[in-house]
């Protein structure tokens, strides 16, 4: 069966949803975007998730032409409409075209772009999430505007190339010998004394909507955390690893480049953490 | 008139060339380009054109589905179906799409997209040629495979965007005090010493195929040159100072950052060097 995807104010078969090679997003990677899990055919965090696209849109000038409250409902016509249970609903918005190739952004009032579908993925019951992942250390070569959520994901994709070719599932991306994050998730440790550690907010990295329920998790469940970066070496030797992200929630990682992660299985403040997030999540879309 | 454009294998009227919402191009900015300029009817240094573009590709491993023969036939195919007399032929190769969104690459055999574009507009007798433009620095903010010409282009248009903000038409951008590039373009300046300075090649910039035929010319007419990087403060004490593309040639620089640059008015190095090239070219496509 064909998904229905959202496409300027249209619901059309996928294989419909067609857009100029004219626009911005296409040409200049001039779009920002959004993924936000679905369970039980519910959004979950989704006022986070629509809250950082206003403040990538404000970042960039972007206008968004329909307001949260009706990006919301189309999200949930999607979900319904594709009898989503379990996965996420994407949505992108360009500057759209005037019809040319320009770099100068448009006049005001050129109608950007804007698109969404769902994919449906194991979440919970993800063999990941279970047995864990290994990444691979690699330079962070992205551009220096990682707050901004935008398409710009070709050294994210050339990241995760890399780290298949090495046998690994991703790759921890390094800037002057500190993990910045993952390629496209947010990077933890546990440390030998037990404290969770995740970079600082700052233009560095994506500021995750799912790292911020999980320091405020933390806190409620008086697990001790510290936001700061940390180094390579300090990876190696932790006792434990994890990423983060919207549609993972939590995935272990138990190796990285090829060493082994504490005991080389997921571990039990990673599963508690993973646990405790489960739980709410599953709450809030039952 | 529409224009005629290409697109995957067919000449289409501009406003039905259309690709998937899914396209990697659009949704990763998986996706490579080239402008080659177009005088008389003709394409100008084309060969250097897609060297870059077969480089480009070797260094993403996109493929190419036709032939550097094949590619060179479409550009005047185009060109004569719209009977273009002077401006540019772009080109954009994207690794295509399987129909969903995933950042692996996808498998072996699925089909790029390649469409390609005309664009007219004056070349030789451009004002801003003539009467040179004015640019501001500001922090090169892009990722850190520059000399791949990849759609990643958000970061130039917001440096554009700046530049406009600030009352100038370009920027420069900088990276630890020193200049890499202009926007879209490469930066030069003559010293006051009368030697030409452009940014060595390396992964911080285009490899530009006018900067390569610029330092050929400039060997030719025995101008003397250095290949090396040169900071803002030189910049502004530079006597000259210029860009240079492929569909710009070079333009003068007569402002930096509000200080004037030489006399204020496009200065003898850059002048006659636009000539030299100018003349080059115009014999090239006569």
């Amino acid at each position: 069966m064909s998904r229905i995807v959202y496409l300027n104010g249209d619901y059309v078969p996928e294989q419909d949803a067609r857009i100029s090679i004219f626009d911005r997003g296409f040409l200049f990677s001039d779009a920002v975007y959004e993924v936000t899990a679905v369970l039980n055919g519910k959004l979950l965090e989704n006022e986070g998730h629509i809250a950082r696209l206003v403040r990538s849109c404000r970042e960039l000038k972007l206008s968004l032409p329909v307001t949260p409250a009706e990006l919301d409902a189309i999200q949930r016509e999607l979900i319904a409409r594709n009898q989503l249970r379990e996965g996420a609903v994407y949505l992108q918005l360009s500057r759209g075209t005037t019809g040319d190739r320009e770099f100068d952004f448009p006049p005001a009032g050129t109608p950007p772009t804007l698109t969404l579908f769902t994919q449906a993925r194991p979440v919970i019951n993800n063999a990941k999430a279970i047995n864990g992942i290994r990444v691979v250390t690699l330079e962070d070569i992205r551009w220096h505007r990682r707050d901004i959520k935008t398409v710009g994901l070709l050294a994210p994709c050339l990241a995760k190339e890399y780290a298949h070719a090495q046998g690994a599932d991703d790759a921890f991306l390094v800037e002057n010998g500190l993990i910045t994050e993952g390629s496209a998730c947010n990077a933890w440790i546990v440390t030998p004394a037990g404290t969770l550690v995740t970079r600082p907010l700052s233009n560095d990295i994506l500021h995750g909507i799912t790292r911020r329920s999980l320091l405020m998790l933390a806190e409620t469940h008086a697990i001790p955390f510290e936001e700061r970066a940390f180094s390579v070496e300090e990876a190696y030797a932790a006792r434990e690893a994890f990423i983060s992200s919207a549609t993972t929630f939590i995935w272990p990682v138990i190796g990285i480049d090829g060493r082994t992660v504490g005991d080389g299985v997921p571990g039990p403040v990673t599963r508690a953490l993973r646990a405790i997030y489960v739980d709410m999540a599953l709450r809030a879309t039952a």
